[in-house]
């Protein structure tokens, strides 16, 4: 029996445990966002700091302003790798609770029929389901081996689902503790029951609030329509301006940095089905926007945007009011891919803006956020080995995806630590996280662990 | 002592009690568009009706499907002429709040110094303090003369600040009880503080709230932002779209019936001495907006515009949220002039906003307002009694202009009830309504109430 497969049949005798323990993880209601469940995510790191120690893990609960961080170190024999292993144990909020048709905290088994069996509960999937496959994995290679095949740490964050407002300083204040070969991020999904995915991009994102002030008050319509500066009208223009008739957007220099996708990658993306009608259509939508003669996953995944998120100005109340308004706001971000410069977009954006002002009026800024994209070289020998490892495991081969959002602790892991992240997770569309009734597949339960314990090997190796 | 004189003098006599009125009335809020303060307009309608009963009128509350009418009837002696006297008792929304000085409600006296007072408040000029001129001046005349010199009819409105929904078929419901031989309406501006005007142009009103949809629920910016429609977008460039560089307005067949105003008249308003920096210098701007090429007063006098009121979508508050909203709204209205089609123009810019959306999103329109432009002929009988009385009264001789606003019922009484209106009001250019801090000078509350005593004998005589 070779070193890996006695580890993978130990996860199999394991499964009935393993299972118990991720439940009583599930039991404690670490609701990150809401005060009055502190305690309950301090218990919940302690469950975590408590576990690891048995696996013989220097585990630790580290404060921080906010919710305490999980770390715990683990050695590996002598010039093996080393990773860091991310993952969150707080769970988003629970209302409306009355759509849940069990107690969010009270797991079970539930069985689907034509043998599918999925664990119920806040957490199961995000993210204590997709952890708690990296404690297993090494509790496996520890209970057959006695020793991790790489050095392993851990970093379970407590703050994810509000922001991760203490994790930067974190990071920062221990960068030669967590810096390591590569981190292991587990909180994405597969492609399907039966496809492992890859998360081998992310776009990056620039925010910017816009606000256009023109007369000293708001003034009547009737009175100074047609004379005065309408603050409204130069928003509208400025919105309207950043597209043009082919959705390309107009800003001088955006396109700098960004690179056109291979057709590899375009024929591999082409193979995985989506079309506009199974991608727009259960949000009510048919047509495309953006670019165009781009498919719908390359629009999302590789391609930059500019989109308004929000516009406010004026009377919008009930009823009418022929106002001209002083001032007019409007909220832009812009999702980065490849090597565009946050910096340099920002400044593009206003340059943008106040060419659109007449002498008169004047323009206030608001910066959120400024992150660049993260791409994983899909040819690096990170990603080649856990390719191989994950189709090893499922049915079908790995694919290598990408996703529109923006994961920030893989960009606070490249910006702090100088180092590339490997997103590998287990969640399935139907999830439901962050909604009621959440959910994780048993079979990625089960094949996770065995997915990870599967990598780590393949990365020593 | 002549009738008339004497009349004058009971009015100079009665200016503190006459203020008591007007500041019962202006606390009252009735601002007419939301329907929280509905209750506060049946309230302003009781009770001037219960006053114009102490001056012997048979005045009635009227019921509308919306806001009360207030409608009340004092016979002349035989032979003389019937007018029918306008104003509306409902007022603007007073937000922003936080920009009053004092209570919006509360009115006062204020003391600007150098021999000028002014009353402040919401409605103090827009329009409570200039309907009760009307009232005042009958009092006056029925205190000294037990009679008035003509047979008039009060109609007060409470819709006029929300669009007058209900004005036309009340007019139409009624129109015999209304045909006088001519209607007054105090809702204008003085020239300045020395010299009365009469407004012999008004521009009319099309106001259309739009309403864009996209996907069926608001949407992360990250999972499908560069494929799914943004309905900001799509309002932003149907209102960007709306003006070209010139300032001139897109909409097709919008200048149809738009005439050149005759060169004679625009020596006229010349010889007003108004200039970009005396018009738009007051509210903080310096560069004319709208056509290029023409004056400030004939871009609000006899030019017709497009504006966009009121604009609302995705999230605009605090912070940031990266949210492709549902649907984006916004309120644009159009003001006309000469023979501009209220009907035509709103068809039109239906037309021009579902050109712009993509197949698989849709537009919710609500109409607002709907009426042509007014012109009254400088050289009528009517304009002509009333500019020597009002020459009598102030230390300047009248002047005739024309106003950038919309009064919807002078359309009406032409079009309903084949009447002329003899526009003539107090107001003046610095009186903030529909903004906040809202005030009428005293002296024009005071001239005012003699002005349209004069006004009464003039045309009774």
């Amino acid at each position: 029996m070779s070193v890996l497969s006695s580890v993978l049949e130990a996860i199999d005798a394991n499964l009935e445990r393993s299972l118990g323990r991720l439940f009583e993880l599930i039991r404690i209601p670490s609701i990150s966002t809401d005060p009055a469940f502190a305690k309950d995510c301090r218990r919940a790191a302690e469950w975590l700091v408590d576990d690891l120690k048995t696996i013989g893990f220097e585990a630790n609960v580290r404060e921080t302003p906010g919710h305490p961080m999980v770390v715990a170190h683990h050695a590996g024999p002598a010039g093996a790798p080393h990773v860091l292993c991310y993952g969150h144990y707080d769970v988003q909020p629970v209302d409306p609770l009355d759509l849940w048709e069990a107690d969010p905290f009270a797991p079970a088994i539930e069985d689907l029929g034509a043998g599918r069996k999925v664990i119920t509960g806040r957490g199961s999937s995000d993210d204590k389901g997709q952890l708690m496959l990296f404690v297993e994995a090494c509790r496996a290679w520890k209970q057959v081996h006695g020793a991790l095949p790489c050095a392993v740490t851990m970093l379970f964050e407590g703050e994810e689902e509000s922001g991760s407002p203490s994790l930067k300083a974190f990071l920062e204040a221990n960068a030669q503790e967590f810096k390591a070969d590569a981190a292991l991020i587990c909180d994405t999904s597969m492609w399907d029951r039966d496809t492992p995915a890859i998360t081998a991009g992310l776009r990056g994102l620039v925010g910017e609030e816009v606000t256009v002030r023109a007369a000293n008050r708001d003034l009547h319509s009737g009175e100074f329509g047609g004379a005065a500066a309408n603050p409204l009208h130069i928003l509208a223009k400025v919105l309207a301006d950043l597209h043009d008739e082919t959705g390309r957007v107009t800003l001088p220099g955006f396109y700098a940095g960004v690179e056109e996708t291979p057709p590899e990658v375009l024929t591999m993306w082409e193979g995985l089905g989506q079309t506009p009608e199974t991608f727009l259509g259960p949000i009510g939508l048919a047509v495309p926007s953006g670019e165009k003669d781009r498919s719908v996953l390359e629009l999302v995944w590789a391609r930059p945007t500019a989109e308004v998120n929000g516009i406010a100005g004026g009377y919008a109340g009930q009823g009418f009011k022929t106002v001209i308004a002083a001032e007019a706001h409007a909220k832009v971000s812009f999702r980065l891919v490849h090597k565009q410069d946050p910096v340099k977009i920002r400044a593009a954006f206003r340059d943008f803006v106040r060419a659109r002002l007449s002498a008169d009026c004047s323009v206030e800024f608001n910066p959120h956020g400024g992150s660049p994209a993260i791409h994983l070289a899909h040819d690096s020998p990170l990603v080649g080995k856990a390719k191989a490892a994950l189709t090893d495991e499922w049915p079908k081969p790995a694919v290598m995806i990408a996703a529109g959002g923006s994961i920030p602790v893989a960009g606070e892991f490249k910006t702090i630590l100088g180092m590339d992240s490997l997103l590998v997770g287990f969640g399935l569309p139907d999830d439901r996280i962050h909604s009621p009734n959440e959910k994780y597949d048993l079979s990625s339960f089960h094949k996770g662990q065995r997915s990870w314990a599967r990598i780590l090997a393949a990365l020593s190796g």
